[in-house]
């Protein structure tokens, strides 16, 4: 399968207990042959790590995406390091069912943006997707693949009619 | 002074009155020499201009931005027929603030993003910024100006400070 | 029994998964005799088979149902695209229990309505009853068994009372 | 101007200081030429002109939009005594701007339906548009009156486009 | 055991589901010795015996308890039709787990109170509580029975102290 | 005027700054006749005081009225040293709009009840009519007032129909 | 091990069904060797031994930890009775999650601080954290310990990773 | 006036225009005569000001407050970063009016506690309060301070009775 090599994309999470939902990102990624590491590092239990990351970034990826949950800083702490697209997962939380991680990742102040995805494993898989759709604006295999993967998604949908 | 042709940005609105949201994406592209339209064109009111914009997007534009309130359904449907990357701006809503068009925005089904940005102003200031970011990835002069718009910004709260 | 051939309902809805809610909808439409085909169409991964679907659905429904979750943006779609009455099933979703999949749904900017329903199963029951209510303006026996409905509904709660 | 005097609709709020919001469905509907009377009854404070309003409403009215704030109980308790189509507007309130006003209105429980819209203004035009949408069901000069008004309001967007 | 004869409340629920909760107001009572009928009567399912009973409780009872869900209608439509004190309990709901009982029971326009005790199981002890408080007004005895009743709560507490 | 002076109520706030909404309480009591103090006194700035108020409100008054904003502790801190019914009053907050005085007045754990009323003015006037009915049990005056006031209100509601 | 007998920590919780999540707080005091206490004291339960020992509370403890939940009182009824620095706990609550909890911990009016921690067992974890950061400013041993358990945290972190 | 100077509190908040609501905060410290500094440093857009100011904060500072709004992420990357106490003040947002601002703050995963107050001013005074608490176990003048503060206080509420 050819690669996407120069298209490194991060995935980043806070937390390991994260990777059960952040995996959805990573298989995206796999499937549509780009490149990717997966990556723990927390913005307020590793912040040396973090910072060093993000500052660094540039060098390595072209797109990073972050899921955290909770009061979700890690997104935001990445984006303010770096000039590269930062794409937001909110990690659904124990008591408030990822509404904290939610707005502590959408709310971010003018100057800094963070793209953000929906709470939880859909929001990992299209923050995947999306980090495609940005590579793909310079691959035109990734943009065929990418119609493809719309293809095949629309065609299990109609498929997927009930019995009458 | 140089622009970028080839990297056209489409800033669309729901409504006219979305415009004064809405003008703040314009001027951030404006400011980076980014070329771009803003275009009123409603989910809802036009569905037939919006989709004919949405489904022949990828051969004028590089990047989406797309904002709306209340039930903000705008940038989601302009995802559902283009692979291009679709930024979403919840628009302040009167009764509710623009938690419903946060919701609307963000919580996309999985296999479909919209990468949502926060709400109103600074939303619509960041989703700029971060077109700005997706395009700078295949030119370095944005880069450039992204770094210098970042450190300018530094360099204004850095100066804020109150007087002691 | 009776049918009502020309009072064709069409229970729409963004996902297979959806099935388990909207079949409550479907169900008691049966029970009323009224004539009605479940469909699976997005809003999102299928947006050209639901707008086609909704373009022509005058031709064939009286009545539109529509259930999704999330970024529920399937009503609102199919409202924008036809004139017959639709009403929305906001379906409980994963993280936000539904709250996003309700105000997605009602939120509707003025010019074009979707008539929204409570969260999950509910909703989808209550759906086809208000279908059920809009056909019987024309239909005496539709109205008699609604009446019948009611009525039998009443006394199943009147029987219901707890041993003293 | 025709009307459709056999299709009255009765517009229903639970306090006069509700009509500058329902006022808006009453424009609508005069607008339709709709033949429709405007009703001060509060669920609570005239529980009585209340129920008999509801309990004979089927001699004189299709439909019935209700508009109340807070706990809004108003067009619940219509439904309840009616198999008539009840629309619901949620009222914009003090406190909590209108979140008590949608959750009391559409929450309904399984066996008694109300068609909720969007809190305020544009819900209480969208209720009416929603009437209309009924009665058009057999009235063909209605529904192009609706296919007019659709027509119209996309005209409107479409020419307010900001200048370049 | 002495009985309160002349004190007799009613506890009323919309649905014979919510007697899981609102058996925990009856066992209250009991345990205070007080008279009282549980009763199923829906506000939207039964609305007659619902008024009926509403209109005559003063002959029969001198404190209504009231517990619904979801879109809880049934304390206001009781305190509409009495001038007793009614005591409202939000039931926990589904989908919104209580915030929309909570919201249509508690935010009663100016005119008719409904006394609104905490979401689910507690409320509904509290409600019977209440009641006692009311008529302990005056009733030594059972003031003297709601003193013990706060002493051995008391008693239970402190006796609860974790082992060091 | 007769007044009911056995009957005393307490209309307590937490700050001179709720007086605007805690005088519709005030002002409710003084047109039925009932007599009343109003004292302020914050479970936070003057525990002590509060404290001791509520430890011995039982020898002057029948019913407590209080009214709090914010982690509103007030009722449920008199609650806790009385059985005296204690009706609670949430007060409009400035961040969070009173949902944070809602859920801190009416949350209360199962053997403490605090009676909730609306979130601020018409909250405090409903408190009045509350500790009213209650008083109006022993009281065949004071019930005839409540039946006058209810058909008072319920006459303006009908004269305040609009102008066809 | 040598401990910090000076520096004494109470642990206060509003019922022993809190044992579970304040354990957390308790583990943490025990693995820094600050000498606690563990103690079962309600705001509405058990005022007057609430009340009690907050007015005591100086002679003996340095910090206070108090988990409640609900209408979370205790650690603002604590705060309104000494000068000691009070860390609230917020636990999650059965109906609303412990938002209920959080706004009736955190929303304190201006004059009476309670410092608060996130909702849950990491709220719980946090409040002994904070409370051996305050004891740490006059304990060079305890901020060595600090140090060394964020060394230890940040490397289980970077230990995390997945395997590639 | 006698000061506290080696107990340097730092003032830090987000941006300039946080300053309105972060004076209560230095206000409240210059009436106690605790030395303080109040710095603007943005966790987003001076990041490695941010970061430096909390790395070396320890050599100046015994108690840090910091405030921010919307995605509020300065005190928690601040906490990630120092061992001292550090008390974040949720400043009231445009859209969401602090509930984002709040959460951001306060769900602090376990590990890096952050002691959080109430939105806005109250929580900006609050946080200072708190701060003098802390540096008050160690300094009995400033207890004396503190319960002067509090009695004062007290005087002021119980002076503030309405004229009856």
């Amino acid at each position: 399968m050819s690669t996407h090599e120069n298209q490194r994309v991060a995935v980043v999470m806070g937390s390991a207990s994260d990777l059960g939902t952040m995996r959805k990102a990573a298989d995206i990624l796999e499937s549509f042959g780009v490149v990717h590491d997966v990556i723990v590092s927390s913005a307020h239990r590793t912040p040396d790590e973090t910072f060093a990351f993000a500052a660094s970034a540039a060098e390595k990826y072209a797109v990073i995406i972050a899921g955290a949950g909770g009061a979700a800083h890690l997104a935001g702490v990445i984006a303010a390091k770096t000039t590269l697209p930062v794409i937001g997962v909110p990690i659904k939380s124990d008591a408030l069912n990822g509404l904290d991680s939610l707005l502590s990742t959408v709310q971010m102040p003018g100057g800094v943006p963070v793209a953000t995805m929906a709470i939880g494993d859909a929001g990992a898989k299209n923050a995947a997707l999306f980090a495609v759709a940005i590579l793909a604006l310079e691959d035109a295999e990734l943009t065929q693949k990418l119609k493809a993967y719309r293809a095949a998604q629309a065609k299990r949908v109609m498929e997927s009619q009930p019995e009458s």
